[in-house]
């Protein structure tokens, strides 16, 4: 049993009450918190040493990206991170200065985002460190974009590039959310989620949430320098295309609206956000599945997204 | 450096903003949710195998511990639980049908206490398991209780009897959810903690975050069966007023209300709890540490409560 089939079987009769408006299955929880305005998001991730860094990773960096992860899940709702709890598990033998340079990084990306860290607690992990951090923030009502609102011949967009995020975006990626805000305040977004597992996976996560299928043009990929450089590096290492399609923890936006908004929504992100590429890689389909369209002509997209139990 | 330093050292300048009420040192973080009527309880906690629990407990008692002590958490500020979202940490492995007992243990406690369970994640953890629990409630407006509230002369309670914990009990505690917000509900509670590190360094923390003193009465103190009957099991076991006074995993209410307020909370308690120990083991008193009151005189209270880095 893998990961998604675990969770599936989990998820199935999970206890529920008045204030869930989505529970399980999107990036976020969103409850009612009884204000007129706005929305509850709810998210919680964790990252363990050996999985998800190294141990010689900077330990800045590590406490970024488990923070960051999170930030990267209010933003695909199009959300506003408020406040964080953060739990690390510690080897008896921890030194007080890495996790104070843990602290240290996650606070930074915390100030930058206007995000409250208000506790949390050490306990002991005899083998290595986790982290695992809680975060709570808030979207308008009605502003919120869920993973299942993708239609038959909306366009399908991504930022950034994606691709050979390994060789160290994973470490020291910025969460999207300014960029997800402006998107949902002037446009109408039909899906979105931030690309952590692959963008062959994770397009799945938006078509079965929204029961339709999807061609990608594979010209249009935004493959990524590292993607390039790796697949160039080594015979056997991945071909660039596929390593865009299937590395993950890119944490870029990957959402869909109406086809008639595609030219004025990357008209208007050109001018809102010079520094940042976006790319239309393909459109929604009716029907299941994804195919990728090349000059030999369409074919089933079969790659999986990164599986932590594959 | 234990525990304890390390956390002052990393609380001392974490990120903040207006929407926190109160940050990293209390039982739960104190949010403002821009509701009229209530603030949001914030809470994670995490259990990790052989630290927390055992390999040979039972699947569905470790859920149940994992979301237990975070409701526990929530009950030490007089609150009500909404929802949860578990991440849990697995070998590879693991046994599907243990993670579905765990998942059984806790949703049967969610049920109880109408909380929903509204998603979380699965996550590698080669060498054990571990399960990090975030938890969100609510309080009325007015009626939270802190830690920092306790004056001169208040009386000091303990709810259910001390020690002895780990036979059993830290795996099937009843988080006291209703007897806290009954509490709070008709009698002023000046301050209120749940008993997690062991009752003589969990009032050390009401007593510092109130600056002021403690005297206990020795023969006060409730001293379960389970330390009476470890310390006549062997001649170099705890005694058993110090196992109650330092064992941990009690997860019973201490809380303090103005000295006139004693005798009728002790009358009203036992008319609406019948069956759940109150008892007033002592007095706050002006300046600072514990004393011990027995028939030969008070002196220094100096055992220390558990420090999972000790």
């Amino acid at each position: 049993m893998n990961e998604f089939e675990l969770i599936c079987r989990l998820t199935r009769s999970l206890p529920t009450n008045s204030a869930v408006v989505v529970g399980a299955g999107d990036d976020c929880a969103v409850l009612e918190p009884g204000a007129p305005d706005h929305l509850l998001l709810f998210k919680t991730d964790a990252i363990v040493e050996g999985v998800h860094f190294t141990a010689a990773a900077a330990p800045e960096k590590i406490g970024h990206k488990a923070l960051g992860r999170c930030l990267s899940d209010i933003a695909a709702m199009a959300g506003t991170p408020t406040a964080a709890l953060v739990t690390i598990g510690l080897p008896r033998s921890f030194k007080p200065e890495v996790v104070e340079a843990v602290y240290s990084g996650m606070n930074a990306l915390a100030r930058r985002h206007q995000v409250a860290i208000v506790g949390g607690e050490t306990t002991a992990s005899p083998e290595r460190m986790f982290i695992s951090v809680a975060l709570l923030g808030w979207v308008p009502r009605g502003k919120g974009v869920l993973r299942s609102g993708a239609e038959a011949d909306d366009a399908i967009f991504v930022t950034g590039e994606l691709g050979g995020s390994l060789a160290g975006k994973h470490l020291e990626f910025e969460p999207r959310l300014a960029e997800a805000r402006w998107l949902a305040q002037h446009f109408a977004l039909h899906a979105m989620l931030d690309v952590s597992d692959g963008l062959a996976g994770d397009l799945r996560h938006i078509l079965s949430a929204s029961r339709v299928g999807a061609e990608l043009l594979a010209t249009s990929i935004p493959v990524s320098r590292e993607a390039h450089l790796a697949a160039k590096a080594s015979p056997s290492a991945k071909p660039a295309l596929l390593a865009a399609l299937t590395d993950g923890e890119d944490f870029e936006l990957l959402f869909t609206v109406a086809g008639r908004d595609a030219v004025p929504l990357l008209d208007a992100w050109r001018k809102q956000f010079p520094q940042l590429l976006l790319t239309c890689i393909g459109k929604i389909k009716a029907g299941e599945g994804v195919t990728v369209r090349d000059k030999h002509g369409a074919r089933p997209l079969t790659a999986h997204g990164y599986d932590h139990f594959a």
